[in-house]
């Protein structure tokens, strides 16, 4: 099973593919932290959010997009930017016909770290462990794209153990 | 000229087509109040919108899209899920190469009647007047998607005569 793992934004978007074996430990992929420039027209942006999710989807061919919810903002300017990012990304996801989760950041720290308000240091770090992630990995954006797959593919595990 | 008018939302969705002749007044070529089902995945919901904002322009190839911006409501999570549909809007029309022209209610208030503040049945006796519309079409989505429509005709024009 191959899961696509987003942590969306319209400046950085957190991108991951994991791949989750039938046994055994998850492999990580790809990831990324794919940005776009705010010199350009935000429907652009948008524009180039969606062609990413597509060439990804194109290239990994996941089945399944585990995508972070949006936790509600105190600024709505940005939220709303935000949520129109999202939109894209589920509609791409959904033209792959992939299958949409979503997870509140607080399932996603609960999952990875077994505690829902873990620190961003926390997740970083548990999250390294579970799966081999390259030094050269450091922006949250990409490290909470993969917490947010391996989510998904935790939640799974779950289901066929219950 | 061929524009594509948005009213955006995710339960309904106006959708308006007109045409801009060099000359004269414009023509309404097709209207419709989109909607989507309750009881479907919200995920589900975003995707049936984007595909029809991909069939429309796929019939009656529009190379402008002019959709309403969101006014900030009190109700966040309506305005983000909005938000979703509008960034799905916008990217399946930056997919089929429209240009991308956002409008507040108060600028299309202004353009169709000449008041910010108008009544939404002063917009819809001003709309009818300025395009033909079958008198079928009720709802105030439709209605609203063909006043958006009108009012980037309007600014071209204005830009033509500056």
């Amino acid at each position: 099973m191959i899961i696509l793992g987003i942590d969306p934004g319209y400046e950085r978007v957190g991108i991951a593919i994991i791949e989750k074996p039938n046994t055994g430990k998850e492999n990580l992929l790809y990831s990324n932290c794919f940005k776009t420039e705010a010199k350009l027209n935000f429907t652009e942006r948008l524009f180039l959010i969606g062609q990413e999710i597509d060439r990804v989807c194109i290239k990994y061919t996941p089945t399944l997009l585990s995508i972070e919810t949006l936790l509600f903002n105190s600024n709505q300017k940005t939220a709303l930017k935000v949520s129109e990012a999202r939109g894209v990304i589920i509609y791409e996801a959904k033209r792959h016909a992939l299958d949409v989760y979503e997870y509140t950041p607080l399932q996603i720290k609960n999952a990875i770290t077994g505690y829902g308000r873990a620190t961003k240091n926390q997740v970083d770090m548990m999250t390294r462990q579970l799966v081999n992630i390259p030094e050269t990995v450091k922006q949250d954006d990409e490290i909470d794209a993969i917490a947010t797959a391996l989510t998904c593919a935790a939640s799974y595990k779950n289901e066929k153990f219950n």
